[in-house]
């Protein structure tokens, strides 16, 4: 592919790079950058050059800097910190409404897609649903229902969807309160998740909407009723 | 609303500052920022301090500093730049894929909520898309054809469906090449806006997704038919 020729300062060539190394996973969120002479032959760069694209992914909210600990990954991506800063600000009732309309889409990929693999991760997503409803455990419910949802969004096979998914439900989980999460009702739930997982396992795309859209407005309900119960 | 204390460096805190007034349109994008002297004056901070948070600016990608010109408003919104980042380096199938998410919920939030106000923008977009069509000219069409779609959006009512709409059929439409624009056939796709226009005039949630489920489909198979024929 050729890429846009523009002139950069030496300062946003070493940002770049350090930012492609960190979405690459080749730097860890939560691991510490080599040091700063290692950085300084690597890109061959001054320490002030260096000290400053380092500052610019620090303000980017990709790295941290510590004083006695030094500078560690904090996040691996732009746009799920860029998404998760405009949720904080957005209506909770919005941001739930564009997760519905990535889910339905997805479910009817999922159905159209799913491997034998992408089936058996899903069915695995379940049974733990399931054992956690019943120990009424909502916390590990919680995150189960999560990673349900998520694989069912991965059997899709589109990397776009996939990682807009992933970092708006991690930024919707972030942003619920603890009391609305007690509230959730366990049993109604996994049982909708068993037809979700039947209509993909059938691969029938139109019930896997009908079924989406049926815990959605579940979900909307009873959060329209917690926020009257707390006005 | 209460925020998290975190410590803040200085440069950070004008940094977050200056986001805030690019973000809200105080600071407009393709305007000057004001001069070093006032802004070290609003601020009450040091050249220097001033200088690396414009440059954490500059690396975001909101701001841009010329030889001779001095310091402009690049962009308004880290979340626009962080999809456009993402969009160019995914499939454009698996891009059109998510738009068609958001479209076919938008189109049926649209029809549900549509004030007499929206749907005569909506109208007025269409009319524009005819005349285009009847004169068969494809770069107006394209530019109404847009603005037809974002006011269907629009009419949802939800910033966040709206904000992440608009930056993803930017992004896509900076990314389409010139020679896929020539050959779309404009009286079909005017017929198709015409249908969706009727469905949101009358309040047929499901008739709205039905269109919109056809003039991608169709998109789809036209998008395929070029890469075919381009291999």
């Amino acid at each position: 592919m050729i890429k846009k020729t523009k002139r950069l300062t030496l300062v946003e060539q070493v940002a770049i790079q350090m930012e492609d190394l960190i979405e690459a996973g080749q730097w860890e969120v939560g691991s510490k950058i080599p040091a700063e002479p290692e950085l300084m032959e690597k890109f061959d760069v001054s320490r002030n050059t260096l000290r400053e694209a380092i500052r610019a992914l620090v303000h980017a909210g990709l790295l941290e800097t510590r004083q006695g600990i030094g500078t560690t990954v904090k996040s691996a991506s732009t746009l799920g910190l860029a998404l998760e800063k405009k949720i904080q600000k957005s209506d909770l009732m919005e941001t739930l409404e564009v997760r519905l309309a990535l889910e339905k889409e997805a479910a009817k990929l999922a159905a159209e897609r799913r491997t034998m693999e992408d089936l058996n991760i899903i069915e695995e997503c379940l049974t733990k649903c399931k054992e956690a409803a019943t120990n009424k455990d909502s916390d590990y419910f919680i995150n189960m229902d999560i990673e349900f949802h998520k694989s069912v969004v991965r059997a899709t096979h589109n990397q776009m969807f996939i990682e807009l998914y992933d970092h708006i439900t991690d930024a919707l989980q972030n942003s619920v309160h603890e009391n609305m999460r007690a509230r959730r009702q366990l049993e109604d739930e996994y049982a909708v998740h068993t037809d979700l997982y039947e209509a993909i396992r059938v691969q029938d795309g139109h019930a896997a909407v009908s079924c989406v859209d049926a815990y959605l407005r579940k979900a909307k309900d009873s959060l329209y009723t917690m926020m009257e119960g707390s006005n």
